[in-house]
């Protein structure tokens, strides 16, 4: 739909429609209106921009590509730069600032208003991926002695500013966090009622080095809309918002599948990395797993005389070294998710490998069975068909303990478990299912 | 920390300091009581949930685990009952009754009142993913000819019910979506404008039957607390909230990763999961996968003579197959993600397979050197360090190109594309190597 909506918005721009454009611009969604921009031409871009009502522009402005962002700046007049910027909120101008080249920002924050220039800046003082970079510092805050009319009319002073109108934070003079107040129970009490009465008192919030993935987590177990941020003090210095939460949750999970993939993780999407980038980011685990498939291939090398002898030997080579990594990356999988959900904790280890082993026997014999009879069947060769039945058994059941286990080790080390996770524990997987294998053939073939 | 607590909460039980445990449990949030609930003793579970107070008590029992759900409603009195289920929300509600035995579910329809029923029939008449059974009807609505000074007074007296204030909808008398208000302008406005003149009139709703994880994908596009659901003639039936739509979000990952990893999805958790249960969701695609890698073995059983003439060439196989492996497997991982991500689409075919064309190529030379050198100064046999360089050039370029490719005509077939993923590429993956391996090395080692 989107593109459908670019066609027309580029046709009426090149009949010059401009009010038709506003009106048809106005009558749209930012996040749509942000697609539109990524899809005309990068000219019509500051046209179109123009067109957008003052709160629109900012709103879309703070969605946009930030290539297009850059674009647009350099293109600003300071007081067009000076507009932009007081729309926008707090968090979304600290993290534009963050991202530009230093003569643009020197040319921001010289055309931004004293508070708004200490307020980015405050920001930017925090670690890049601490819950302080997060946060907005708009919220609304209210005092306990107040009533619940003072309140209103507190609100109805500041909550212009305010991204999110869901929760009110109480805090005391020197902003020490006392408790909060959904709206909601602000609009349910009576005019005379005072804050400290009618407040939920539970503190519950985080800290403003706290990582914003922990940050994250926390908002999704509480479904907090918003979650305050305190500072050493516990003084309330900003809040996290649920939408800012769930991009920090999609882009952790694209980093942890990454991982499990081998790949090192990238910020930027696909198709603004380039070629380089691209190569060097998996480049670096394609090579150490290269090489330390070696190691498998030194274990191969081993056995070439007992290939040379039985040769049928090296056609199950694939199918083994296949199970096997499929397995332990079954299993190193669910391990895995079941650590980043929360639903399996480091003191369970002898509880996972207990429950893999048990499940990997009957993986192991029901495969093992399948494929005895296949072989059989096509072979009929009652021997090879024992030798990689037992084979299948026991690489089942190793890979799937190495599988389970290096992801908690991992953990237990502090590495991110997803760095262990199917390729690596499939080249040591690989090792052992040859070793496995052969020992099992050379019992029966009466061969070194 | 939550197990430090359920030590304390346990201690407090076996002493009998009901009033103590009282004040503990009431100072908590909801989410935490719950995880408390995971990990007391289960007959303890009967005795705190009792010392909650009633709507403390209504939300831990929304978030508790389902068997503990089944086992308190089977020990509770009908005015128990009654008095639970009144103070749930109705989603969560609908979602509990889905869930139980149909023994159970008859008790509680006995005992809720006949608005709570009919609703709770009409969400559990939806499919089963669509934003029907997602949905709660417990929201806001207001007219659109009622000044701001009316619509507080209906606020007031419909809010307690609804589990989200941040968003009014505004309907005319059939209910028809008109527009919406988020609550804060709603505080800004002055007493006497009438609600038509501050909403806004951008309509992005869903509907009843859309899947869920289109909703919440639709959520995070626009930000949305809430997202309404229309019926077919457009009548605004209920909204969806973030916090629905994050749980949502989070199962889909995890069913895209088990995917990936060959695993069939599961809705339980590893540990509620039996140990039957876990061997079938992993024993289907591990035959299939132990089956393909049949055709693998085939191809490489036609260069047994080949193995058995040049014994050295057996050696490099693990590395070739588990290189090949690992490039289809991290292209393919960057497109899955980034198509579910939508920063990849479908008519962005070409330009994917050019781009991973041009990284496979800087990707392939810079392992075929490195490869070569280590080769050459290892073995130092030229010819073999060729045939093995040459060969993870071809294996690389085809491996990504395959791994491109398959998720994204899955997609085009309307398929699941993490299907196609990892362990099906490898396979193929797997074959190919083999055959451009020993192609390579028949031409130089003029074997057949």
């Amino acid at each position: 739909m989107a593109s459908m909506m670019a066609e027309t918005v580029e046709t009426l721009l090149k009949n010059k429609r401009y009010s038709s454009l506003r009106d048809v611009l106005s009558s749209m969604n930012e996040a749509d209106i942000a697609v539109i921009f990524e899809e005309v031409e990068n000219d019509s871009i500051p046209i179109l921009f123009r067109l957008l009502p003052k709160d629109l522009a900012a709103a879309v402005f703070a969605l946009m590509d930030s290539d297009d962002r850059e674009m647009l700046i350099r293109g600003f007049s300071d007081s067009e730069l000076k507009e932009v910027f007081d729309e926008l909120y707090i968090d979304d101008a600290a993290d534009i600032v963050e991202e530009m080249p230093a003569n643009v920002v020197k040319r921001i924050l010289r055309n931004t208003d004293p508070e708004m220039r200490h307020t980015i800046n405050e920001i930017l003082k925090y670690p890049e991926d601490s819950a302080g970079s997060l946060m907005t510092t708009d919220y609304i805050s209210l005092r306990p002695k107040m009533t619940v009319s003072d309140a209103k009319k507190r609100i109805r002073r500041t909550i212009a500013d305010a991204e999110t109108a869901y929760t009110c934070f109480v805090t005391n003079d020197d902003r020490t966090l006392l408790g909060y107040l959904p709206i909601k129970d602000l609009l349910l009490a009576g005019e005379d009622e005072r804050i400290e009465e009618i407040m939920d008192k539970t503190i519950i919030c985080v800290h403003t080095h706290d990582d914003k993935e922990d940050v994250a987590r926390e908002m999704s177990h509480y479904d907090f809309a918003a979650m305050p941020v305190v500072d050493d003090e516990r003084r309330l210095v900003g809040i996290v918002t649920f939408d800012d939460a769930i991009d920090v949750m999609q882009d952790e999970v694209t980093e942890d599948i990454e991982r499990m993939a081998a790949i090192a993780p990238n910020e930027e999407s696909y198709f603004k990395t380039s070629d380089i980038k691209h190569a060097r980011n998996r480049i670096v685990w394609l090579l150490v797993l290269m090489l330390s498939a070696a190691v498998t291939g030194a274990v191969l090398q081993r056995y070439e005389a007992a290939c040379a002898s039985v040769p049928i030997l090296i056609s199950f080579i694939p199918m083994l070294m296949s199970t096997g990594g499929n397995c332990g990356s079954q299993s190193s999988t669910m391990i895995i998710r079941g650590m980043s959900l929360e639903e399996i904790k480091l003191r369970d280890f002898f509880k996972v490998v207990w429950t893999e082993l048990r499940v990997s026997v009957i993986i192991g014999v029901t495969l093992s069975v399948v494929n005895g009879i296949r072989i059989w069947i096509m072979n009929h060769d009652l021997t090879i068909a024992l030798v990689v039945s037992l084979s299948v058994s026991g690489i089942v059941v190793v890979s799937q303990l190495i599988g389970c286990t290096l992801p908690m080790l991992a953990k237990r080390c502090k590495l991110d478990p997803a760095v262990m996770a199917a390729p690596l524990i499939t080249t040591i997987v690989d090792a052992a299912s040859i070793l496995i294998y052969f020992t099992i053939a050379a019992k029966f073939f009466n061969i070194a």
